[in-house]
């Protein structure tokens, strides 16, 4: 097939990180007999220093024809002042809105081969395997909000909303996701206190009820499911919840495998294409050093072909090659737990060679 | 010293563990020469039950003019119908409002004892002591919220809204409660999002500045937090958040010291009476077995004791004969790890044993 990805590098070690996403598609196209074209646009913080805004029209044009975007990592001490006009996760919320891609996709699956380097014991990680689905263009992210005077000084506020489909069709793309899984949803919410999140938990059931009453479903409150997640991870197949608790819970989900270096996320719309990440960040330490680990923007590249261009095949090639590469020892600093590293690009040639 | 203690036993276990509570409070008074006078009140399901509502006008009255409220753990499947009228969760959040306890202040601190029940390894969590300090009446659990009509049904929001003084007078708090422990604060927000946040790191900023140039003093994003507290624990001292985010974080955080029935909660205002609480539930499948652990709830009446009556020395002596009692192997089934256990009354009368 012939698909169109963007790249959208970013800052600090998006750019070195990005090169080996890229490889590994030509590697892949290559072997399957594709044809991808890239193309690399400015995004981020960077985008801030050459065009003043952190997402250019010419970026948004480019990824609105794309088949499928690739994104490294934005941000960076340089644009962090936080009386700046504009900053570079301004750029990712708009490119979101803009494509209108309301699911992020995050698995949680610990890799046997790091398992130790989990913070939990082994006897609480072992076997976790989440996706979690959080919502993205709506929620307080999105919703009105504004600063006045007080008699104090100043009263702010941000609002959180969520209307009947917002919800149903995240709901609706968890139980299709746990239809392909172990068949449970777990929708988490804070309906004790708010009203909004009694919306949710309404619409979820109904969702529930009348299109998935095969899929075992419950509902957990975010403060409960902050300790679950520690306690007993390996209850949860499929979780989903709004934009704010998703944030949350999804970083603190990254933690438990003990590899942030590992984790890819993908962020899909209804239509149009998806957007596929590492979920570590930018890392300014360690940028330009040529160490940073590929292997999670390598995992987003293999969810791109799976989720964006129906390439499933293809997909488990790139995820096999990464098992294969961590079963051989190779190790980048991040997870080498004091043993031989490899540099970002021996990393990436190792899952290349195993790939062919 | 003289003093009125107002006992809500609440819900499934809250009466047993409140009754051990109580007797530790009245060994306390007789060893040191005080006379506490104890009430009695309903609140939560079981004030839903006889008064029709969570928080009865007579117990609020009662709380008023209490020196400090003791309190159980507030609810049960039996009031958890979402179409209720009233739910008992709505006393506890009327009773912080009435009495304007804007701030939650949680340790987490792992005993060393037990520090093997902990989901974390013994190398991250060790060492680990937290004070948490979570605003309390403001927020998204009281700002404006509504629902209305909309082209998919329906739509709802809920408000989240913080002045400066509600944020001024927590970071206060913060900031003095720092300067007792290793003189470190660090104020979660989501100011790269939430215009509410932005505010909230304002002020935070000026009042570490402006009353507190000596306190250490850093900010971390609400996501960042959540790995964090996972990742490396021990890096933190005081930590000041806002309701949700508090509520989230300090959930998380009950987790890693492994043994929930240990931690107690105090919610503090300006002037009035603090309000004292073990954070676990009411745990209704194990009501009224005998069996539940009441040194959360009589760690929490230490607080009482130092928070609301200057009481130091007393507090202390209650803490050290909770550690007097896990020294000597004394267990209730929840930290047990399968060895032998005491029931309720049997650890409540082994710390009364060591206090003499
Ligand atoms: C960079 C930031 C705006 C973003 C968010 O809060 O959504 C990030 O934390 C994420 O989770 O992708
Ligand atoms: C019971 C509930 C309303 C409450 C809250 O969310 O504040 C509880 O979770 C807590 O943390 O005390």
């Amino acid at each position: 097939m012939d698909a169109n990805i963007v790249l959208l590098p970013g800052d600090g070690i998006g750019p070195e990180i990005i090169e080996q996403g890229q490889l590994v598609l030509e590697a892949v196209a290559k072997r399957f007999g594709h044809s991808f074209q890239f193309t690399s646009c400015p995004m981020g913080g960077n985008a801030i220093d050459s065009h003043g805004t952190p997402l250019p029209d010419e970026t948004l044009a480019a990824c609105r024809k794309a088949d499928a975007i690739l994104l490294g990592a934005v941000g960076g001490p340089k644009w962090d002042d936080p009386n700046a006009k504009t900053r570079p996760e301004a750029g990712l919320l708009s490119l979101r809105k803009e494509l209108q891609l309301f699911a992020n996709l995050r698995p949680i699956k610990p890799y046997k081969q790091l398992i130790d380097a989990s913070p939990l014991k082994r006897e609480i990680i072992e076997g976790t395997d989440i996706l979690f689905l959080r919502e993205l263009t709506g929620g307080i992210y999105f919703g009105d909000s504004g600063v006045k005077p007080h008699a104090s000084g100043e009263e702010a506020y941000s609002m959180m909303v969520y209307n009947t489909e917002e919800v149903a069709r995240i709901v609706r793309l968890a139980a299709k996701a746990a239809q392909l899984r172990s068949g449970r949803v777990t929708s988490v919410d804070k309906a004790n206190v708010l009203e909004v999140s009694r919306l949710w938990r309404r619409v979820a059931a109904q969702v529930m009820a009348d299109e998935f009453p095969d899929i075992q479903y419950d509902v957990v409150l975010v403060d409960a499911m902050a300790m679950h997640l520690i306690s007993r991870p390996r209850d949860f197949d499929v979780v989903v919840t709004g934009n704010m608790f998703g944030d949350i819970l999804t970083d603190e989900g990254s933690m438990l495998p003990g590899s942030l270096g590992m984790l890819p996320s993908a962020s899909l719309g209804e239509a149009g294409p998806g957007l596929y990440e590492p979920i570590h960040g930018s890392a300014p330490d360690i940028a330009s050093q040529g160490i940073a680990n590929p292997l999670a923007t390598i995992l987003a590249a293999a969810m791109a072909l799976h989720h964006s261009l129906g390439l499933t095949e293809e997909a488990a090639a790139i995820d096999a090659a990464v098992e294969a590469v961590l079963d051989a020892g190779h190790r980048t600093a991040d997870i080498a737990a004091g043993g031989k590293c490899l540099s970002t690009e021996q990393m990436g040639a190792a899952v290349l060679a195993v790939l062919g």
